[in-house]
């Protein structure tokens, strides 16, 4: 059974909106040149900002900007009072080291908790802002119903946006977590014993149906295009199709992320 | 066969010592109360740093000092130049919150690796300062020429001074990492799968001869006291005697913590 992201990202957008009518939020988007990739989403969070009416405010440098001006202006927003919370569009100009500039801005403001102090929070279990991309799974994971407490998870890709804080996260909610990755022996062996499958390593349709068992639970967390531009997750849709429920691609995580990253707006502050 | 700490500490303690020799370090133990265990451990420390040439000063407050009176203080050593590594000895009186007094240390003299700024580098995997407990655990296997890469290995326990950062820690270095805990299903089958076992649960005993394999290994992290003040760790006797190699317990990752912690000291100062 495939299913959706639509009605939690409406749930979420729903409670974002009631806190904000409260609560004076504001979001900048910090863009460096201008990528047509990035321009969508950005659009996407501009759109969703105004549904239920947060300022979403594009800071735009060009791409020949240097890491040391780009730090002074994100510095400048740090100390805006007018703005509450900063995402940084990725991905930067190679001239520029990423963990430098996103460890410029001011926690306090960090919408996409992935500056380093919010991502200790996870590892030490104080409440806080979390990457979106997780929280979006974790989200996912609660609103059908799967039970997660002595849930035998299996996360495939130990990225610092998805897998290493998602394994974190999901051991807070008592799962048992394995982490595979390139390097791992008996893939199909750790993907075949989850109760939970989460696949975030990027690559097209690699798990097929017959790794996974018909009561397996699927969150396929890639995004992967063909020559034609059409998109993929990381799963086979027999693989989908065999299991007790799978996320779609697209219209499944994805979808929910940005709901997820305007939630940590709400949540910001402290 | 059991192994033990003693070598690997020498060697760090040799590494420290040379580093020593050509960089000012300083460590600072702060100290609230005046509880015998704690004196015991800092009196290693002070030992140590005098084996290598490390001046180890304690400020010792009054049990009764008020949260933000600590922190003050702790702001003081944050500016002091003499100073290059601060402690802050555990447990703190029930009264003040851990992790808003670890968080006031400055994040460059946060020699345990505990400060949510230096956790969040593991997951981003950012060189620098590591909890000493999951560093030790690591420079045991290497010591003893454990392969990592493709390893399975289970971790009992999920805490945020061992067994999270130990987590993200060993997947840096290529182990296929699951982390079991008090909610974990079939305990035993994590335990029997895996090539190296960390048992980090704090139960006296737990693991036994019939959930390992003869070919594990065991890093055995549990300190525990039976009613004559006798330490046990967490894995019995006749386990490590079946399994293919398991640290000792007195003596083995308790005695190259504080090695590791001096090693921490080295990396400081960025």
């Amino acid at each position: 059974m495939l299913i959706y992201g639509k009605e939690v990202r409406e749930a979420t957008k729903e409670k974002v909106k009631r806190i904000a009518q409260n609560k004076p939020l504001s979001l900048a988007v910090v863009q460096v040149g201008d990528e047509a990739a990035s321009g969508a989403y950005i659009n996407g969070m501009k759109n969703f900002g105004q549904d239920i009416g947060i300022p979403v405010t594009v800071f735009n440098y060009p791409a020949t900007i240097s890491e040391a001006e780009l730090i002074r202006e994100i510095k400048k927003l740090n100390q805006s009072p007018q703005i509450t919370g900063i995402m940084i569009q990725k991905p930067l100009p190679a001239h520029m080291r990423d963990d430098v500039v996103v460890n410029s801005l001011d926690y306090r403001k960090d919408v996409e908790g992935i500056h380093n102090f919010n991502l200790g929070k996870i590892i030490n279990r104080e409440a806080g802002v979390r990457p979106s991309t997780p929280k979006a799974v974790i989200s996912m994971l609660k609103a059908h119903n799967v039970p997660l407490e002595g849930a035998r998870v299996t996360i495939l890709g130990r990225s610092s946006i998805l897998g290493s804080p998602l394994a974190l996260m999901l051991m807070a909610e008592n799962a048992t977590v394995t982490v595979c990755h390139t390097r791992t022996r008996n893939l199909i062996d750790e993907i075949r014993r989850a109760d939970i499958v989460v696949a975030a390593m990027g690559q097209m349709n690699f798990v097929t149906a017959d790794m996974v068992r018909e009561d397996t639970v699927i969150i396929d967390a890639g995004i992967n295009f063909d020559e034609n531009g059409k998109m993929f997750g990381d799963v086979h849709a027999e693989a989908k199709q065999k299991a007790k429920m799978a996320s779609a691609v697209p219209g499944g995580i994805g979808v929910i992320t940005v709901a997820e990253l305007f939630d940590n707006l709400t949540l910001l502050g402290e």
